[in-house]
């Protein structure tokens, strides 16, 4: 005799979403709390410009947060953080948890508490999601943190495959990503909304990753059609960039407005 | 019987001078150390924009660096952090040394070692003393601090007035800024270069703030011609953003290309 499956999508049709849609029915939208500081390793200008070398390990990443997002030495995969256990979905989609020792050239973590839950209905795509998200987010100015735990009829991810030195641009190598779709599946997305005056350091909007439940699908989320879930979002107190020290970064092309290119790159 | 007073100038040209002017002719230019992590509180934008609240402390402020610069609740003058002492420059030229629960709406501050000298010959004017700090400074991505001692035959520097609420936006106060000038005079200069990608978060190039030796003129440098001196500098391994909790800040037009307003606010 074989046990049941735990479906973590039907206990949330069943039971926890009736809940939560009564009481999304009658809250107001209150700020985010603001509990903890955004780290962050380099910038994603940097990584555009193809600074793939890992530079800090992600036991030192789990040192200044749970949730996160980033990517690995080389451009190898995208990196989930999330309750404080660091997964690889690499470029073959296979997911992995990784050893501290495994180095990022590029992160933003947070340490994230999570105290206030809003529920979500059923969101037809992303660009619904972000204008829901937009609605609970009133400060425009605030680096703000996001998980959403659901079910979602689709997620379509991209991961990227380990680089090779001389290492191309991100753009070069996100023309043959490739890309993942999972149907009904319960898994979180994890990210961070950037307000406009970072791009310097960070992409402006939002940018979000996928992890299923079963830990066996994820990636760089480009599209969803999400069923149920609840989203908790927290606004960052500060932000702390650690520069690598490294010619590549020292060297590289990081100023002038790049949202060209971010966007060719993340969508 | 008065003791002769201890002239710094002096000092300088006859015993400190000829040696360093040596000791340059031999040297190559290495990069700056990079020791420590910039902490900047709120971001210059929003300084522009009128958000003048002081958030942190100056007892804050020196658990995070022994050298930097900034401005004070109701923009009440310029700051001026240098060996680990906070000093005020007042709207009216008066300098003090201000107790720690003074408080900051802006102030970028870093912990300086000074570990490597470089001598500077006369400079005519800040444009040929920035010339030379581009010289010795050759990583075009890296926040970089920076201390000069030195005698100058005149320094040029402003300072701002202590403003009331609703608070005017600072391209509207520095119309009418209180300008000083120093002749022959030693002190120091103290302040950061930031890249051009760091647009958001501080100013694009050099900031520079002036205290006499004798803790009795400074403000933000506007012009200076160097007799001579000795610049220390120290690349930033990394910046930590404290934003300010606040509506002002929460509500403040902090995004896109600032630099007009900048450059006018800042000269």
């Amino acid at each position: 005799m074989t046990m049941p499956r735990f479906n973590a999508g039907r206990l949330f049709r069943i039971v926890l979403l009736p809940l939560l849609l009564l009481a999304s029915a009658c809250r107001t939208v209150t700020p985010p709390p603001a509990t903890g500081e955004l780290y962050q390793v380099s910038t994603l200008n940097a990584l555009l410009e193809g600074v793939y070398d890992g530079t800090r390990t992600c036991g030192e990443l789990k040192t200044h947060g749970t949730l996160g997002i980033g990517t690995f030495d080389g451009l190898d995969g995208e990196l989930v953080l999330l309750d404080g256990r660091i997964f690889q979905v690499a470029g073959t989609g296979r997911v992995r948890e990784v050893p501290d020792a495994t180095t990022v050239p590029f992160a933003c973590v947070i340490p994230f508490t999570g105290e206030r839950q809003e529920a979500l209905a059923t969101m037809q795509d992303l660009d619904a999601l972000k204008k829901e998200l937009d609605r609970l987010r009133p400060n425009p100015n605030a680096f703000c943190a996001i998980r959403i735990d659901g079910t979602f009829v689709r997620v379509k991810t991209r991961s990227v495959p380990r680089q090779t030195k001389p290492y191309p641009k991100l753009v070069e190598v996100t023309k043959n990503q490739p890309v993942f779709e999972s149907q009904n599946v319960s898994g979180t997305l994890v990210g961070f909304w950037c307000p406009a005056f970072a791009q310097g350091f960070n992409l402006p909007g939002y940018h979000l990753h996928f992890l299923s439940a079963d830990r066996t699908a994820g990636g760089h989320l480009l599209d969803c059609r999400l069923e149920a879930g609840i989203v908790q979002m927290e606004q960052a107190t500060g932000i702390r960039v650690s520069f690598p020290a490294g010619e590549g970064f020292g060297n590289a092309r990081l100023d002038g407005d790049r949202s060209r290119d971010l966007h060719a790159a993340e969508q």
